[in-house]
């Protein structure tokens, strides 16, 4: 019961995809928070119960704790038709599926909302959160046909679009898009924020620091647990990262502006492609 | 006469500052354009009879032209009391001017306006753009005191807020808050967009990535200029940087959970301060 879970579940119940949502959480007090805003009808006191009254059953807790939790779910799966999860990392969670709950694995079905916001916990879930975003799924070939049916219609009944995806390649492209750049502005500003010019540094930062900065505000803990779950994913992009730092590093060093300029320019021109697509998604989504 | 140029033009004007504002630029079209908008109200038609006619003279051009312009200004400064530029680097031109017009150092004032938008050119002047933004100027021990206080009351009159720095100090905090994070920006997308998965990385990309990378969205010659205008302080910040993300990577890689929690906690901290001091001065000014 924390920003997404409680968000799914009010999106679920406004939708009529749901009849009843049951919750567990090791936190009473996250639970009695949700009975109290209407965002579950009811609070399970243990996974086990949760499975056996369940058709559908949502992992939604930080990363750390997920991977104890599915082998849990899907060794004792009860009435569930399906299980999936909301974690930003999926290879992880697969692999150990695979190896410890093999029998459970044709009802998994790995996902990975691609939502959220600053804010955190049951108190902040909205369930218009999924509206319009993305939800991608990493099916295997064992996967049971029903169950993938079954979350596709969870997704989309939150208004989402839904995706599937290799495992491996989900996490390598969200190690480039989201990982490696909060990585790249926790460096960035630690590197400042350690610096004998610090002060002014930060006086004189102004609005497109902050912009670009704006991620190195993230939860540490959470991104501590995305970081080491997908961890070689993320290696791989920032070694690749780092090869391209170090050619301009040489070409500035050289003072060869050609070379800049031809990288600058053919960045700007993928980024503004990009950036008109999202524009256009965004339109096509209203 | 371009966005700055044509900028400061209108500010000076509306703040009764200037009672005339002529201008030279090498392109006629400019020129033409700026009179017709009512932006300067003459032409020169060489720097030398420009300088002749001003008490106050403002160098604007991109930074490449910059150095032969503020020498030819400062070796003839006709009735010139004060000369001002507004060069995204301060060093180059300075030591230019010490080596080869040291005569015409002492009322030279060497500036720089941090604003700007992504716009440019003279059709896009706006007598608001330096309003609560940060001018920096780099006097030395031999500015003359009068064309020093000249030009802080001509950024005062545009609207700004204005401060002395030491050269090399500006020099540096702009590597680390502005033109490194260029160069970094520039080095994700284009790292990106060639990996063999860059059709999935930016059709799943969404708006963090856009922010992060908005300003790899920048004018490439420009950036060109300013990374060679001020190498051996890009340099600086990016090796300073590489070392902090290295000892992350190894972190990353040794699964050291701890010492990944420290540093991105550390950071989120420095960024949290800056920005609501950012968003204090905001209000201040408001």
């Amino acid at each position: 019961m924390g920003l997404i879970g409680g968000s799914l579940a009010l999106a679920l119940k406004k939708a009529g995809f749901a009849a009843t949502v049951t919750a567990w959480d090791r936190d009473p007090e996250a639970l009695e928070k949700a009975l109290e805003r209407g965002v579950i009808d009811g609070a399970a006191d243990s996974v086990r119960s949760l499975m056996d009254a369940a058709d559908v059953a949502v992992l939604a807790t930080p990363t750390l704790a997920c991977e104890a939790l599915i082998l849990e779910m899907l060794q004792n799966p009860g009435s569930a038709r399906c299980v999936t999860d909301v974690a930003s990392v999926k290879g992880d969670l697969y692999r150990a599926v695979v190896a410890a709950a093999p029998e459970g694995a044709a009802i998994y079905v790995p996902g990975h909302p691609i939502a959220g916001s600053e804010r955190s916990g049951v108190a902040a879930a909205d369930a218009a959160l999924f509206e319009r975003h993305r939800v991608i799924l990493t099916p295997d070939a064992n996967t049971d046909s029903r169950a993938l049916e079954l979350v596709q219609k969870l997704w989309v009944a939150a208004g989402a679009t839904v995706q599937s995806m290799d495992v491996e390649e989900h996490d390598s492209v969200l190690a480039a898009t989201s990982h490696l750049p909060h990585v790249l502005a926790y460096a960035l500003v630690d590197a400042l924020a350690q610096s004998p010019i610090r002060d002014d540094i930060f006086r004189f930062a102004a609005g497109g620091f902050r912009d670009f900065t704006r991620i190195a505000s993230s939860d540490p803990v959470m991104w501590r647990d995305i970081s080491m779950a997908n961890r070689d994913a993320l290696l791989g992009a920032l070694d690749d990262f780092c090869e391209h730092l170090s050619t301009l590093r040489n070409a500035i060093a050289a003072g060869d502006g050609r070379a800049l300029e031809n990288t600058f320019r053919s960045a700007k021109t993928a980024r503004d492609e990009f950036a008109r697509d999202l524009a256009a998604r965004d339109r096509v989504a209203d």
